[in-house]
């Protein structure tokens, strides 16, 4: 049975991670690569209910701590129940952001720190890490503008310029310090001019690790 | 101002956790001592909620960790917003299980173990601790018998008599180590000589600590 690649995409508000994801899905469909797509949080049907609560407006102010716990409850689910069970099957796994996320938006974005995210990751997947992490990366003016056009913003976009700044530079932070797992695509540019470095991407790290 | 403390009460199903709490807060009430009572999983809007999603019975089996995290995703907030304040402003806090419950529930009950739950106690509240712990400790069969008078069982009470000797075993195991902390109640006695006994502890720990 051939590896199967645990493939995660990253990025702050408004890079368009979902139209390239889209893309994405589809030259794994040319290529007949088995796979699923999923998403944090969520991905399960707890995952999802937390995945609510976490994303709901409300008048209680959610201390750091409970946030990260919930995000990794949701992940410890969405491990447990989606990804090991794929991975072991030997189906590849598509996700809309995972731990990168966490240390982006909680430990850079919400200045949390990363240690206690280091612990929570060890206790839920020391194991396990990504085998490609995709992050969209593209000035927070532009995100936002582009986040803005498409409708109402939940809890996390009405935070303000400074904290999309700190994801931002958290996301890059990581990339530098493990330049093997990520691969950074200019998402400011043209919509034609990022899906050429998806596929670049595909061809050099997919398609070159799993075969055609 | 006078030092509040932090008492929980902690059992297994049916040893009249309910019954015996509403006659502390008499006695509290009786001594004029400020009090909050409150309870885990649980005591504020979002940790409720999450209270919710832990009890539902569901077809999806929760893995450990996810169990595990969502309890101390809702004891951060519980923490941050309701025991910690109640505390700083010389308001005792009585409080329907605690941390201890993870341990007997989680470490022993569902055999999880208690090194990933000494990680989350570290970093949830490494250095808030119960100021006294008041474990109803009754035989499982009597227990569970009780319990089953009172009407539906939610999805914990549904787990096996073995999961509950584990449960009792390990309030018993933390009590031996840590005696100074805890006061042993036999619930397996008449309501009168339960009471009898928890009119001591609070002579003893409450009154005998704080004046009247």
């Amino acid at each position: 049975m051939p590896k199967a690649l645990f493939i995660t995409f990253e990025g702050g508000e408004g890079v368009g991670k979902t139209t390239n994801i889209e893309y994405f899905k589809a030259l794994m469909e040319e290529r007949k690569l088995e796979f699923i797509a999923t998403r944090e949080p969520g991905g399960t049907p707890l995952a999802e209910e937390i995945r609510s609560l976490l994303l709901a407006p409300r008048d209680e102010s959610v201390c750091s701590n409970a946030e990260l716990l919930l995000m990794f409850a949701a992940r410890a689910q969405h491990l447990a129940s989606v990804i090991e069970p794929s991975l072991s099957q030997g189906v590849n796994v598509l996700c809309d952001r995972f731990t990168d996320a966490t240390y982006a938006y909680q430990g850079y974005g919400r200045e949390l720190g990363t240690e206690a995210i280091s612990i929570l990751e060890n206790l839920v997947h020391g194991e396990r890490q990504p085998d490609l992490t995709v992050v969209l990366d593209a000035p927070v003016e532009v995100g936002m503008a582009r986040a803005r056009d498409r409708g109402a913003l939940d809890r996390f976009e009405q935070e303000d310029l400074a904290f999309f700044n700190r994801v931002r530079e958290g996301y890059l932070k990581r990339a530098a310090e493990n330049p093997g797992r990520y691969e950074i695509i200019d998402a400011s540019l043209s919509l034609g001019d990022v899906k050429a470095q998806i596929y670049d991407v595909f061809q050099r790290r997919v398609v070159g690790s799993l075969g055609s």
